[in-house]
């Protein structure tokens, strides 16, 4: 049953005005056409067309290569797919912004990740979703189909949950783990600040940042900001302010409450933005023009939400400096496919265990680079379908990645 | 680290009498060559190249395909792919002569059975290997994972833990399990002998068959056999005929002690194959030519043990009337190939939850009747290429299908 057709973007007549804009419309007719049967299929190295063909790359011929790989386990780095398979791992339990709905639901999402993995970065990739929302059980699943793959994309996976699956999966594994809804926003926040921070004329240091929404994206653009050296960051969740005399924290939380909100600022999104140099956006509470116009001057609005976003970009728009917003259809797309395909690419190409601290700052700097000389308001960050971000990240990447092994 | 070259095939040169048969040398440095990076590559429906595909094929377009199948569970059939994807999965514990060398070593192996998945079927499938032999971890990680396919075939996974894991998917999961070494095993040997009953004009019902090796193909081949109408079987293992008064006997075992031996039958491979018509070898202990020729006259061996087979085909072809073996450098080669793409493909185009005993007896005989008039002592099955195969085997199993739901 296929719903009926409409427009998916509610707003998109607003945005013609923007003359960096690539506005589509989308059908419903369209998208589930283009959907349909799915948009993944596994194919050949090499046909097999002959009983030739057949001896070498099945019985016997095959033999020879799992005896050696039993003999040398280096050799499966070689003569496998696996050591340069991504699995994209999710249990559906916080997909874009449809929120908990389950594997089957998700697995849409997970294709078109790995149709981005091919198109962005040449890498193989495969949706393996869970119906299990249990950590332990997901850990333990993930680690025992480890041999099959070279990295683990986790993906659409709620948090807290997200966090200890994460690290513990860190801890487990020696391939690369990597939750995408945490780093990858993350790295391209921090690239796209790095360039409106450099337009407006301010120093990540001096910035007063205020990130709504501590969840799996919160949290880590958070952690990346402060090791990108940035001082003063508020976190806002569902009940306000992130401070340390609050009781409701979970274990996450209570840790960023110790390392964000230096002047002690308490109350909701209105106090934490009064004077705020930045505003980051990643839940889908709705920011009233009023808490925008109550930010510093030359203010940086990214509102991320996903497809509605935080405060309409045209509105941010009257008395910020740098708008940005998840959208294709408005100038600033902060969109993952600029960082994950070349970070999984470089660490792959390094050889990488782990993806540190160090490769995730070298893959932001490399994005906010390719803009060069081009900036200016609404063109912080290259555009998604840049040839030349994935192997530029994946270039640094692997170069940060030599020193952290 | 790659081993020197050498051929593979060890008795070739003997081939060489042989008029069907296909013989070509295998170097190591072809098959090394032929392998590196894998076999297999994930590829897009699709591609992705605008902005406006990525937005259809991504955010924002996929969350309407996310959202139908959450409200809409069926249309996870037709807009994912995974209702068409064969998961093939192994713990490397039984692969191919080599025995249990472990998930990775087994890679090389799965790789080859998603080749032939595509080449022959049309299918996708992926490889999934398990770092785990532990029944119930084996069970509870493919169920955990299940809604990423649609179908399960099981591989290279030892006896008698493999009958125990099958069970349990198949009552646990409501797509097709299908543990290839057992069924598809099973399936071909039925049509071959199909054929070389009716070239010797045997019936079915009226054949003495010995079925050395009573492990996951053994005990298959005497299950399909038993359900394709012989009565008197007589099992192998390593300790001798098994008849009901062994007491050192698996569970399995002891079901087919009781299902198998009418004439109480004691003793070895010798006093089994004395008056036999039928042997089928499915270990790898050799069979002295002597037994082969207490056979009684119009004798069919089936020699499967790969690449060495129990008994060497020229030494069997001095007194038995018709030999087959699993190699494809001889005429007769007893081939999975030719029945798992078609077995998964019916089923799958039928939408079958199970691929129960009358669409494998379906599948052997959509094998058999294929060579047709044809039919001689060195061909009673088809090419493991010959492309009328799958399809014809796909179609019977589809129909078979129906009745069983």
């Amino acid at each position: 049953m296929t719903p009926t057709s409409q427009t998916t973007n509610d707003q998109s007549s607003s945005a013609a005005s923007h003359a960096a804009s690539q506005h589509t419309e989308l059908t419903n007719e369209e998208i589930f056409s283009a959907h349909a049967g799915g948009k993944l299929s596994v194919e050949l190295s090499r046909p097999i067309e002959t009983q030739h063909d057949l001896s070498v790359a099945y019985t016997p011929g095959v033999a020879q290569v799992s005896r050696a790989i039993a003999e040398d386990p280096d050799m499966a780095q070689t003569h496998t797919w696996a050591s340069r398979l991504v699995a994209v791992v999710s249990d559906g339990s916080a997909v874009l912004g449809l929120g908990d709905i389950g594997p089957s639901a998700s697995l849409p999402v997970m294709e078109g990740k790995c149709a981005l993995f091919k198109s962005f970065s040449g890498l193989n990739s495969i949706p393996l979703v869970l119906n299990t929302n249990d950590v332990d059980e997901i850990v333990e699943t993930v680690v025992r189909m480890s041999p099959s793959f070279g990295a683990v994309n986790l993906e659409d996976i709620s948090a807290p949950r997200c966090f200890e699956i994460e690290q513990r999966l860190i801890e487990a594994l020696d391939i690369p783990v990597f939750h995408d809804d945490q780093h990858g926003t993350a790295v391209v926040v921090l690239a796209a600040l790095t360039n409106a921070a450099k337009l407006t004329g301010k120093a990540l240091s001096s910035l007063r940042v205020v990130i709504t929404g501590a969840g799996a994206a919160g949290i880590a653009v958070a952690e990346i900001l402060l090791s990108a050296g940035v001082t003063d960051i508020v976190l806002t969740d569902s009940r306000g302010i992130i401070h340390r005399d609050r009781d409701d924290l979970s274990t996450y939380k209570t840790e960023y409450a110790g390392k964000t909100n230096p002047r002690g600022v308490t109350g909701g999104t209105a106090e934490a933005l009064d004077g705020a140099d930045v505003f980051i956006g990643v839940s889908s509470a709705k920011v009233p023009e009023a808490d925008i116009a109550s930010m510093n001057a030359g203010g940086i609005v990214f509102a991320l939400s996903n497809p509605d976003p935080e405060v309409h970009p045209d509105v941010a728009a009257r008395t910020a400096a740098v708008v940005a917003t998840g959208r294709s259809d408005y100038p600033n797309q902060i969109n993952n496919v600029l960082a994950f395909p070349g970070i999984f690419r470089g660490a792959l190409d390094a050889g990488a265990r782990r993806i540190g601290a160090q490769m995730k700052l070298a893959a932001a700097e490399a994005i906010a680079e390719l803009v060069g000389d081009d900036l200016r308001a609404d063109y912080i960050v290259p555009s998604p379908l840049d040839p030349r971000v994935a192997p530029a990240v994946a270039d640094a990447v692997q170069r940060a990645a030599q020193p952290e092994g």
